[in-house]
């Protein structure tokens, strides 16, 4: 049996079928849309597409950037699609594919988690949490093995736990919330004032951003850093520290074996991640006193999403 | 059957012995001990004076104030007696009473939640929050009805996650742990505060203290509020504020459906609950559409525990 | 004798001519340039207006919003017209005008500062602090009767004292400025937050900004408080709260006699004052036991600078 | 002529004859009382015995750990001498000497500003600020070389200035004070908690404190620092870290060209001043494009206070 999987952005939408291995047997992207019937549409679409080649389609898995009611079936709200507000998707696609099979829509942050958890670094823990380093910070929980959603499906929203009262102010409206230190947006940040404060050091970075501190891209931090900079160093390493805070935090409450951490900005590897471990320990309550959890870079990558989409689907 | 239930602090240890649905048939108090064998002994000792009423004891249970590994059989470490680290209660129990039955050992914290939850106000949760307001701040969680003790036995330590980066200094070493905004403790410097800030308007808290403001606890604070003082009143304000943004962190990590507050302090009902409820949602990303986490206090009070106890070792 | 007195801004140029009792006896506005030489000619062309008119122009004084070195001569640079670094202003003008008469330039919260000493609600006071609430937070220092500038006419910056520390972002690169938190940036942000969590109640405010929060300007929340609106109310509040927790810190440097407090959202009187009056003894150490300085609006209003501007020159 | 300058503590009282170019001629050290008469008594004394030997004593200055209201003659209140509660010290041991020369009573930061200012570390300077780290953290402010007081006598409270809203509780009644940050306090809880986080580092100073954490003080982390201990490192650099914090804080408000460090830690050297000048620069607004403060260690040592007091009574 196989499943359709699709990764609902707001500018793009990836798609693939997999099988009862979770194994990607095709794949295609193709432009997203800001109408929700245009959505639909698409999905509708790229499900006849599948159906063609794969006959025995047993569910459509959608992973969708917004809020998922427990029933799994539509979209509260979502940040970056103004019209997805209580929205029924699953309906109003199994309408168009004439009740082909099942739609299970999911957040794309538990999507990632639970690829990770059945095919990525995540196998073989008991209770894990992912963070998605990206534009902003996502989260993901399992325990004891099943992926975990809360009591009106909203757990695991890591990157708006508090961290710092009066703090930097969230586009969610709150001032503090983790995402603002932990972020492509917040390393493009502690990096400019990095610059700021030390512009004899900022050659190299001011050469790769034209002069103009706008084009301070998270790339070309990472850019930099290759290339052994200091004030990148100092970026990454203050992403790092809150990351290494944060996990300190969540672990006072759920005490997990494991954190992956995900995203693009996972790749610069020890400048992001050794901050990330040694500030974990730092402010962990009784840290030389108790079972640590491994700190682990993602490994599915950016299928995680499909995969857990479909896997998920499946259950 | 019955199961013999103890809750062993650092200067008494209640006993009780529970039917199968958790009634408590009888209770007894004896002095504790600083030294662990003595411990173990009277153990012992109350086990066979409730053998000899009871003759189906099937399990001891023992709620400790101290880290429990997940083999639920020895004590870590705990705050108040030294000499347990590492220590097997279990063993050495069971070899006292000749292993007439088996020997469950569990946080406090836990037994308490799990006491509210099968017979308190968390009847009928599906994933719940305890937190005891007490000379520290207890945590303990359930997840889909069960118990959940993180990967090493740690989690619900919701009194050491850090609310305030570089804040107040912790026992446990680390600095803006919850505890120092959210307890007994918390709630006699707020008061100590605002008298100091307030002269004028603390006539009746130093009278209740003998002008000593060292002797002001939290019960002269209490009846201070009762009498409508401004100053205790902005006392438990301070705690209640602290405590609704402690529960609205809680919930970006767990989206439970229920908060269940116990200790002393829950006592004086609204001067508590209300700023708790308020700031529960003025710090909750989202909180004007999302599903709400109901905030109850406590209801089976001291005895929570022991029933928690019974209960756990039960299983 | 008479003073020209220029307050020189991003998009307009206000000119005044006063006598020795800093009486204004005639006012013009001009359209101002980013074109440093262009303001040059500006200003010679007002002087020779001037000079028509009041043949005994003594000095001409330039308000400007920029860093200004002791010299009192020239501009280090002006966040506001990017080629305003290292210029040489006083030097240039007097060649235009044919050093007829000497050219003195000061930092706009400095002369703001000095006008409401010498003729607004700073008469009488031995030592001042204007803090003057606008786009950002401006500080001016009054010390012993004389302007205070520092060791590098940078004193008195009070909107970039930290407040929070990894607090809110500030223009400046660093975080958790005053400014942040006290300015008509951080009353239109408290407000939005405002709206987010109590939509219930933001009807009122939702209607001036045509349902768009982003146009939601310090003129309509404080339009909505006249009408007593709840979430107006509580904009204004959170920055007074600022308010009064920074004139705490900058006493328990300076410990002045008096804080005027300037800039348009003083109009609204007890919203912004009164929780400012109130947290300003909340966070003074030995509050109640020492002289507490007073707190009252500016008096001079948009003529305060070309007062303070023409009074300074003239020494 | 000569002054005779008392340095008045809570166990013992220092005194000395200074010349007209504040050499110090004579120096005793007699033990204190907490009974203001007793002190009074003592004072006198002291001025009958200097003044056996020196026969022109124009003036006698106080230094004393108090609140000193700004005619300089009676202490406010004083945390370590309990009846010094508005207590009229000039006064009192004027009768006693028959009013033989004037009394002149001065804060004990303050006089160890004005000694450091005319005789050691601060000559030359124009705005000096001094920062006394020893118990707590002391603050005196030198403006156009003259002792700055303040409206109420206040001024220069650096030590309370806050530093982290809701931070750490001080003894002052308020949180997050400067001086839980940086003081000989802090230093100890820095390092203990170092010693908790991370005990396989902590051989050198357990040995050096028998064990016992208690026992932890600034000079056995001192003696640690100097073999190289990587812990007691760590505490000086955080509380040089924080020192730096607040001298940025306190140079958006002074501007100052110059800080003097005082106090018994500062004889560490770089291991403080290093990270104080590092985080100096860090948390200054434009920190790269304006004046910087230089930042020294005192020099004037323990007689700073006594060279101040006569100083400052010659005045």
């Amino acid at each position: 049996m196989h499943v359709l999987a699709l990764d609902i952005g707001g500018t793009k939408i990836a798609a693939a079928v997999l099988d009862d291995d979770n194994v990607i047997l095709r794949k295609w992207r193709v432009p997203s849309s800001q109408d929700p019937a245009d959505i639909d549409r698409i999905i509708a679409r790229m499900y006849r597409r599948a159906a063609e080649e794969f006959a025995d389609i047993e569910a459509i898995g959608l992973s969708v950037c917004g809020n998922v009611p427990l029933g799994r079936r539509s979209i509260e709200f979502a940040p970056n699609i103004a019209a997805w507000t209580n929205y029924p998707l699953s309906d109003n696609v199994e309408a168009l594919i004439g009740g082909a099979c099942p739609v299970v829509v999911e957040n794309d942050a538990n999507c990632a988690g639970w690829g990770e958890y059945v095919k990525g670094a995540g196998r073989g823990s008991r209770n894990m949490v992912l963070l998605t380093v990206g534009t902003g910070l996502g989260g993901a929980i399992i325990i004891n093995g099943e992926l975990y959603r809360g009591s009106f499906g909203m757990a695991g929203e890591i990157g708006h736990t508090p961290m710092v009262p009066d703090g930097d102010t969230c586009g969610c409206g709150l001032r503090g919330c983790t995402e603002r230190y932990i972020s492509g947006n917040a390393l493009e940040r502690f990096t400019r004032s990095a610059v700021r404060r030390w512009p004899d050091k900022s050659g190299l970075l001011m050469e790769l951003c034209d002069g103009d501190l706008t084009k301070l891209t998270g790339e070309r931090i990472a850019q930099a850093l290759e290339q052994g900079d200091e004030l990148a160093h100092y970026g990454f390493g203050k992403i790092g520290e809150w990351l290494g805070r944060a996990m300190a935090a969540t672990t006072a409450v759920l005490d997990p074996d494991l954190y992956v951490i995900g995203g693009g900005v996972v790749a610069v590897g020890d400048a992001l991640l050794e901050p990330a471990r040694y500030n974990y320990r730092r402010f962990l309550e009784a840290g030389a006193y108790r079972g640590l959890a491994r700190i682990v870079p993602a490994e599915a990558g950016q299928d995680a999403g499909l995969i857990g989409a479909a896997d998920l689907a499946r259950r």
